[in-house]
């Protein structure tokens, strides 16, 4: 299949090219595919990701198309294989899904359309962790030798799962932090929030989900905050050049203080500027035949 | 009024227009409408026709505008006539409208811009029955002579209502078939499956609504697929040169096996690729003022 | 910050310059923002005010991009300013605000994208406001001495409280009247509907929300109309040369005769054509710096 489902089918080459492509992007090279037009199909939530591959379509010249799924024969049963065969029989150029399902992606056998993974289950995100190793290779020129903490509710993070396995790939030394109950030791060995925010290069948080886990937090979420949250005094606590890395959207005053979110060793922002390129990238190498 | 709201309007002349524009653009050719901008208005859901049209637009360089009704005004309970008057005045070229009612376009007495009607009540769907009959001259280069079995809920369908008075008018013989209580005498002869499946030319299966009709059915999604649906089996016993389509979205296991779905008879993704080719030579005619 | 919030910002000779540039867009004046992308955030619904804006974009080869509510991350709880600041992120020109909120822009500090106010609360509207008064201003070339009548909700009326202290401002007497008990002193003297009728240039009705303040109504919608509506017989009371406007949608048969609605008199869907034209002027002077 086309396109980019997981990071686990790309060698580390491969992933420096399309970082690589993303920077010469945010540098102002332009790329431009007139007629082209590409759909957007969530479904599941998010703001983030969608728009962001629809900007990511516009600033090459292709047309997004966005299928809300309430309104869609999404309802009527249709497969997912039927709903992407149809929209490539329609004459689009690449589709964009996110999914709750891991791997959705294996029912697609047969397609030729490039496909473009925005997320699926809690397996993987590929664009997530390119515009994360893109915001981290930004920063450092390098990912050798460098620490990450991963802190949160690692156990149901996509992201989380995303990041460890490329990132270790790269040189990078991955911790996991924050509520115990919530580490994921196959993912990455855990250390204690004061011992990540004083030894590492990079903090990542990852957003609480007090509305899906509030029984299993088993705890407020003043007391999360205080416990684990990227407070004024934690960041006063980081490393020289360390910064702050968040996938959005925040939780003020849960993972992150308010005051902090925008801090001179906060990524946050940049991040979701970085998606943009990330994406650029990743959709002018599929048009081009090299995803 | 302008643009097209039922083929009942059309003089065969006119639908043969329409037809060869449409293969004429599947070849390549290109028009291109700058500055133009339609709007997609569906008081119902359908994904297919919707974003068929909005390709169709893109393709001839119209900027497509969809209105999410969930989030609009309708809600507050504004006629139809206005909301359309609006966009009229808003400087819209044309409005695309789905509606769950029959002849909604009756009330849309003075509007000047062209009106698409993308599916009314149970009455018509001009659109589809170009798309199907674009991909029957495709076949066979003719309709004359030729026998198709409209083969499922006729009495339900849309498409069936629309496709048997215009078949008929091209010199076609049109059977319904499948459950014989859904059948509509009215609108064709009744012949049993096995009949259609070995005599017809055409076997155009319809959508079967289990959700709506499930008392009505009297039998299980397996005993209808057993009874009536497109098996490898009765895919065997057609003609030669037969060919099958369906106007999707289809309920594979249903009225068509999965394994049959893409067979080498199976029109189904060609129809839904020859709707965008229909819809941009409605557009471009209404455009051009001969619609 | 830049774009529009409120036209208590504005100067009058700055009210001005606006309606000009929107005449000028209206008699064929062109300018062209190849590449600039803006996104709708609509918390409300609004068909009329979403597509205006997206249709004003698209004239001046902006990108629309519209986030559908009801599968975004607002859901999640993210703050108005993060999600604005992520759509500053990724790179868009402007975002156009509907909010149920009163000013809402007052937690948007720091924001550096032209913002322009789609409506907050019952507060202020200051694009139907400008295109009020366009059209007033295309009417009788002039603002000062005119009299105009609010007449309906006030109270509940954005459109009223936003326009009765510009048109003060431009010269114009402001009246209110309907049913006393929704009149709103302090935003105009009350006048009866028969007085208010035989002597006003403008006659702009407001919408009346008999879903929200049914019981607040104290009587149906035919003794609404019959008391207060705008009927046959009341139009031809009206002076020579006045006008009928109405923010739409339109309630027929309830604050206007649906013989009436597109009268002579009436000017409600050139009101609507205006507004297209009025937010072209407002876009093109904020990206141009002078908003």
């Amino acid at each position: 299949m086309r396109g980019l489902l997981t990071l686990r089918d790309l060698s580390t080459p491969e992933i420096m090219d399309i970082i690589e492509l993303a920077i010469r992007f945010k540098k102002g090279w332009t790329v431009n595919f007139p007629g082209k037009k590409m759909v957007n199909l969530f479904y599941e939530n998010s703001t983030r990701t969608q728009y962001s591959f629809q900007i990511a379509m516009i600033n090459l010249g292709i047309t997004p198309l966005s299928v809300n799924l309430a309104t869609s024969s999404v309802q009527k049963g249709e497969t997912l294989y039927d709903t992407v065969r149809t929209f490539e029989s329609l004459g689009v150029d690449g589709v964009v899904i996110r999914h709750t399902q891991d791997e959705y992606y294996r029912e697609l056998e047969g397609i030729k359309v490039p496909i473009f993974n925005g997320g699926d289950g809690k397996s993987d995100y590929p664009t997530q962790t390119l515009l994360d190793l893109m915001t981290i290779y930004e920063e450092f020129g390098r990912f050798e030798g460098l620490k990450i903490a991963l802190v949160g509710d690692i156990a149901h993070s996509r992201v989380a799962h995303g990041n460890a396995e490329v990132m270790r790939r790269l040189g990078m030394k991955v911790y996991c932090s924050g509520p115990e109950e919530f580490a994921d030791k196959d993912t990455a060995e855990y250390i204690d929030i004061e011992t990540a925010v004083k030894t590492c290069d990079i903090i990542n948080l990852l957003r609480v989900q007090f509305e899906r886990h509030q029984e299993a937090m088993k705890m407020t979420k003043e007391e999360y905050h205080q416990n684990y949250g990227m407070t004024s005094e934690r960041v006063a606590q980081m490393k020289n050049r360390a910064i702050i890395m968040h996938p959005a959207p925040i939780n003020r005053g849960i993972e992150i203080a308010s005051e902090v979110a925008e801090c001179e060793k906060s990524r946050i922002y940049r991040q979701s500027e970085n998606g943009v390129y990330v994406r650029m990238a990743v959709i002018t190498l599929a048009l081009q035949g090299k995803l």
